[in-house]
Order: C-alpha cells, then structure tokens, then sequence
C-alpha cells in the first residue's frame, strides 16, 4: 500500500535538482520583459505532468499569460479532485538585499533559497511528484485527479474568471486544493476555513485649477491635502471602527463556537508586537487581534499623495490630492456594495468647495468560508493530524486568494488550503526560502491526503 | 533738470538690446550645472554698473553663488538708497509649454519673452540705466546710491543673512529699494507695506518596522496615513481656523485705520474665483479674502506621501507616512515658536501606536511691515502718483521676500517695493514675459524716486 512513500524516498535528492531546474527560470508574471519566462515556466509545468504519467496535458491560452491543465481520470466512482498551483513569481526587486541571485537556487541549512521557492514553485510541483509516486509504484490513483496551474496569480489573476466560466466542463471537480498557501508553524499544522474579501478605489480631490503660491493665496480657500485628511478622518473613529453608513449592515457576527475556536489559536501579544515593531495596537473594542485580523472588515488607506514631496520646502497649495483605499471584508459583504456605501460617504462628507472622482479599482474579491465540517476539510484535518502528530488549529486568514471564490461561483465546489509554505519564508521579499523538509513532507502529504480521499 | 530723462529716450532702444544679452544668460540658480552661467549672470551686472559709472564693482563670494556689489557714494549729506535685485532665475520646467526656447527673448506685442524677463532682470536693470542717465546727463546723482544684486533669490538667498551680517558696514544704508517686486495693475500702482513671515517643517509618522500586508495585519494596528489624517485634520477648523495652542497668541490685531485702507483696494469675488478656478473660497470667519491673504496667519500642508502611488492597487500598509508644512505668519509671530508650538500639537494629538519625528525646514521669514508713514514709503507713494496720475493702493502681500528682514535685522534699513512686474506675467511658470511699457516706465520712475529722495 505504500509503495508510493518508498518511491518518493528512493527519489528525493532528483526532486530536488528538479526544483532547481524550475527555480531558475524567471517567471515573473508582472514584468512584460519576462513574458517568454512565463510561458517557459508552462511548459516545463506541461512536461513534468507528462513524465508523471497525467495525460490530456495541455498549455491553454488565456488573454494574458497561459495556464496549464492535465488530466487522470481513471478511477470510476471516486470523486475528482482539482489541484491548484502556480508557476509564476513576485518580481525581485530590491535585488540588492539579495544574499544570492534570485533565480539561481542556493541549498543551505536544509532551505532552498530562491524566488519562488516557497511561493509557489515547491508548494505546487510537491502533488505532481506525489501522483508521480503512486502512479509509478502502482499504476493508479485511488482519485481522479485534475490539475490545474496559473502563471498569473501574482498579477490577481485578471484572466482566471473569463477561463474557468468557460471551462466549466474541463475543471468540473468535487473538491479543490490549493497548493499555494501554508501552515502554522513548522510543527503546527492549520486548517484555514475562512479568507476576507477584498474591494479597492482611488479617492482623487481637486479644488483650484492648478497649484498656487501658498504665500498669495493661502487662507482664502480650502488646499485639497485638508480636505482629503478630513476626509479620511471621517471614515474611522479612533479605535479602528469604521465610520461609513451601512458598512457593517451585511456582516454575519460569528457564532460563539466559531470564535471559540478562533480563541484555541494561541496568541502571543509580545511576539505579534515584536515581530511588526509595534509598541501599541490598536483595533475595534471588543474583538481580539485574530478577530481583528481574520473576521472584521477593515478599511485601509493603501497610498496618499498631493503637492510636493522633494528636498526642502516648496510653497505651493496643490490644485489635486489622491488616496488608494482597499477594504477587507467579510461574509456576507458585497464588494461594489461597500464602493457605493463609500462612494456616498464621500459625496455627504466632502468639504465645500473641493471636488471628488471616486473610482473603482480591479482588485475585487469576494469573501470565502469553508463550512468547517466539509468532507474535504475533514479529510485534511485528519491527514494533517496523522502527519504532524498534533490537532491542526483552526484558523482563517485576513488576505484573499480571489481564485477561491471564482471556483466556487463557477465550478460549485470548495477549495481546501493544502499547502506547506511558513510565515518566515521571505515570499514577496529578498532571500525567498523554503525549507526542505517541509518539501518532503508535503510529498507525503499530498499522498496520504489523496488516499484518504479515496477511502 | 530732466536732461536723465532725454538720456533715456535716446538710448531706448540700446537697452532693449542689453536687456536681451542679459536675459541670454540661463542663471538658473537651483541647477547645479548652470552655476557658471549664473556667474557669468555676476559678471555682466558687474561689468555693466561699471559702464554706467558706478564704483567699487565687485562680485562678492558667498558659499553659494555671489553677489555683486557697486557704490557712487559722492552725495554728502545726502541719505544712502541701496538697491537691491538679483540676477539669477527659476528653472524652466515643463519646457514643452514654451512658445519659445526660453533663454531666447523674443519680442512680441510690446512685451519681451524670456525666463528671468519680470522676475527680475527687466526689474533690476531699470535702477542701474536710471543712474546711469543721471550721472551721464550730468555727472552726480541725487543721493548716495549702493547695489546689492543676488544670484540665489530663487532658492531661499541662504547664504545672504551670513553675507549681510559680515558685509554690514559695506551695505549700510538709509533704505533700501526693492527692483523685486510689481505694482497692482497696467494702470494702478500700489504700495506694498507688509509681507506675511514663513516657517517650515516636515513630519515623518512611523509606526510598523516596516510595510506589511493589509490583509494579513489589517484591522491589529494603525496605519499612519490614518494617523497622520488625523493629525493634519487636528490643526484646522472646518472654517480655516488654525487650532494648535497658542497659535495666534502673539498677533497683533490690525487697527481700524489699516484695516479700512485693505478695504479701499477694490475686490471682485467673482473674477478671483474665476482666476483660480473655484466655485466656492474659504477661510477665517469675519476676515475678508484680502485679510486672510495678507493678514492673517496660515498653516498649510504643501505636501503629503506614504504608501503606494502606483498604478493600480497594492495591498499595503506602510510602514511610514509624510507630510510637509508651511505657515505663513503675521506680525509679531516668530517662526521658531510656531514650529514648536506645532511640534508640541504633534506631540499631544499624535495617536497611541505612531511615533512622530517633527523637523524644521530651511525657509524660516519673519513678517515684515514697513510703518505707512514711513519716508521711504512717502516718496514712494508720491512718485507713483506722479507717474501713474493715481493714488498708489496701499497693499500688503501674502507671500514672503526673506531680504526685507534680513536687511532690517542687520542693516537696522527699511526696504520699500520699487519695482513693475504684473501679476500675469507668468514668473516662475512658461511664457514668461515683461512689459515694454513697463519696463520704459520704471527706468523713469527711478530717476524721478532717486530725485524725491534727494530732495
């Protein structure tokens, strides 16, 4: 029966040469220079699959950069699993806080450092490996399986909704899990049952029709930087809570179980403080910081600008001022909902005499809950507890992956966070690593976890 | 008597031509790579004081760029008059919305076309030609008369406190006249008898170590830029009040006689909103716009930044956020107490979480009168009467010439605006231009200023 784990034994130190070979080529989705790199990057993705023994392997086009899909349907009656990853990066920058090139993988100290390493490269080639294993010691898998990789998760996936509502039948599945994500703690595992959403716009006030001399004109009418500020001030209170009418009407309040659970996860205050460089916190009365971070909306201005930002002084009453808010939200909140209830805000609140264009932003996600006794989660839970010898903590995430909600718009079915990555592990950053042994145990990983899928 | 004034008639067109050499030159003083252009700017002012018959020329050394110096001084009895300008410019930026190559005048319309044309080199070759006319007309002039041209006006004169306090003996004087400067309209002069003061600083707000991820940490902790709203909206009333602690504890309240000359000075709302492409002005309750213009004090953010400016979004919480103040001050004010005044502000209201640093800039200026019944200003005003046939409007300005408390600190001299730039002549921006008819008009109106002083 586990002739699969001595496969992957006899042939760890090749896997890891093969991680290599994919680390070095420079998928950095974002950067139109390195498109090519992508497109190689679905390719080598595309042969792996062959050599795994997955077949109907296809690179397929979308209006940006490809995805790659295969295919083993073989096991009549069982449930179809789809297996979600991608193949491109974060860009490098700035190279220079690099302790090595980038994209060519150093090991040291049992990591394998890299851009892409953790984020997503060796979270996703662990299942193909995975299948590999099972399909060579014994010729099949005990599910059917779907793969399907993405070279565009690091740009927000602009072409993903438009192809999975057009592949509805190629991707149809029962369960989804997604490679790209992580755990706890090198010895903790987590489940992840919930992410918030996500909307975005750009707040851009104007009042005099061009810049003017503060000395000629100062004090006889509003400069937009004082009227962005009020602005903005008017969407918060002090203590984090936000402001806007309606803004809260669509939260679903967690039952006392849910956040029962959430209270399981041990917190550490100090270390949390410690870690951001913080001396104080700060966040709405009555909830605490995973509450905060994982089941509040929030409201966060994500960039201001106006007037003039170089050396010295310059006196000038700028004729623009710009803000770019995102929000997180939660179940049941509706993204354009939250841009109108904004949108009006700003129209009620903005001071006299200053003009606003509020546009929206792409950017948009829906927020996502897995019910914590879905099969699929249940499958993961146990298979995480048999591996790491300890109870998974249930956990949510404050962050959003959009793919999550556009599986479960188009394809009816749920996506479990199966992955290995650590909070550590530098991803979006210089010095990307991933640990080796987290790579080898997310080979078995993906093993037991389809077996028991299986069964 | 007025022989000067056939002088100048007969070598009008000559000093069109000088003017055009003069405006040649690209003395741009904030550009490193024209720092000997704006010497050689030095050297041509020194050379022509010496053709009109002036003294002791000399280009000075400053730890910046010079300044050029020259004396007749065969007036005894009479008072000392220095004369002060400068002969270096702003840059040109944006070069494309030149209808000419800016350092090539061109003459059109009866106005001359050129960077530095108004703002001064038309204004500060008047005084020279005036005097020379007189001493070439008839070998004296009416008073003492001292130059004192600068070449860094246009980046804050910071090496001229250093240079008038060591030179004060050179520069010692009875009043100082300003060829900086313009009158009110074509047709209606004006005397300037106030200024407002400046001081400066910047806040910088920290809070995180450094940027994170808004949806992981979004909702724990404050984000600066909602700190620093907060704390820019703490400063001002919605009506333009300024609300820092003891702000306005030193300003010295107008009389009603003053404030009834700022109410002879015709305002047309409509036209002034027109200018500046508003529909509605604001500021202080029970001041009109030319008080709050000109006497009243101001505080003004001039520039704000932090986060992400991009396009698009980025999720993101920066870690620090910016923002650049400027106040424009009133008699008695003093600078350094408002910026601590501000700093203390900061300190009480700053929210629990951010850490600000409070930093003064380079740009201080204290309020500058000069009392209406002073002589200088009386011969000032007679002399426009005369030339204009219009009683001058008595006038303060909003904006801040640094020289005029420097001089007086050290030169213990009033300095009195002599000078016929307009307003619309586009100084510090494309196109910049000066009238012939003006500058014709100041040659004369410093023969005759120099004659009333004299008498």
């Amino acid at each position: 029966m586990d002739r699969w784990k001595d496969y992957l034994e006899d042939n760890g130190s090749d896997y890891l040469d093969e991680l290599c070979d994919f680390l070095r080529i420079p998928s950095i989705s974002s950067l139109p220079e390195h498109a090519d790199d992508v497109r190689r990057a679905a390719d080598w993705v595309a042969d792996r699959l062959k050599v795994a023994g997955i077949e109907a392997v296809q690179v397929l086009p979308t209006d940006g950069h490809p995805v790659v899909y295969g295919q083993w349907l073989h096991a009549p009656g069982g449930p179809t699993i789809l297996i979600y990853g991608h193949f491109d990066t974060q860009p490098v920058d700035p190279i220079d806080l690099w302790s090595h090139p980038p994209f060519e993988p150093v090991i040291k100290d049992n990591r394998i450092y890299a851009r892409g390493a953790s984020d997503d490269k060796g979270n996703m080639l662990a299942p193909i490996l995975a299948v590999e294993a099972m399909l060579k010691s014994r010729g099949k898998l005990p599910v059917n399986v779907k793969f399907f990789f993405e070279g565009q998760e690091e740009i927000g996936s602009p072409d993903l909704p438009d192809f999975i509502s057009s592949q509805r039948e190629l991707l149809a599945c029962d369960l989804i899990l997604s490679a790209d994500g992580g755990q706890w703690e090198k010895d903790q595992p987590a489940l992840v049952i919930g992410r918030r959403g996500l909307c975005a716009l750009q707040i851009d006030l104007k009042s005099a029709a061009g810049d003017v001399h503060s000395g000629t004109y100062g004090g006889t009418f509003l400069n937009p930087i004082h009227a962005l500020a009020r602005l903005i001030d008017s969407m918060r209170s002090s203590d984090g809570q936000i402001l806007v009418d309606g803004f809260y009407d669509d939260v679903v309040e967690l039952s006392d179980a849910a956040r029962d659970q959430i209270a399981q996860v041990p917190y550490d205050e100090k270390e949390y403080m410690r870690k951001l460089g913080l001396k104080q916190l700060c966040g709405e009365p009555g909830y605490s910081t995973y509450e905060r971070a994982w089941i509040r909306p929030t409201l966060d201005v994500n960039g201001i600008w106006g007037g003039f930002q170089g050396e010295g002084i310059k006196t000038v009453i700028p004729s623009e001022a710009h803000a770019k808010i995102t929000c997180r939200l939660v179940p049941d909140q509706k993204p354009d909902k939250i841009v109108e209830l904004i949108s009006a805000h700003i129209e009620k609140h903005i001071p006299a005499g200053t003009t606003a264009a509020v546009n929206k932003l792409a950017g948009t996600a829906d927020p996502y809950v897995i019910p914590f006794d879905h099969p699929g989660n249940q499958a993961a839970h146990a298979t995480l507890k048999e591996l790491y010898g300890k109870e998974p903590y249930i956990t949510r995430m404050g962050g959003t992956i959009p793919v999550s909600g556009i599986f479960l718009q188009f394809l009816k079915a749920h996506m479990v966070n199966f992955a290995f990555g650590l909070n550590d592990e530098n991803i979006h950053a210089p010095d990307e690593f991933y640990r080796i042994g987290s790579f080898k145990r997310s080979l078995e990983a993906y093993g037991m976890m389809l077996e028991r899928l299986g069964s």
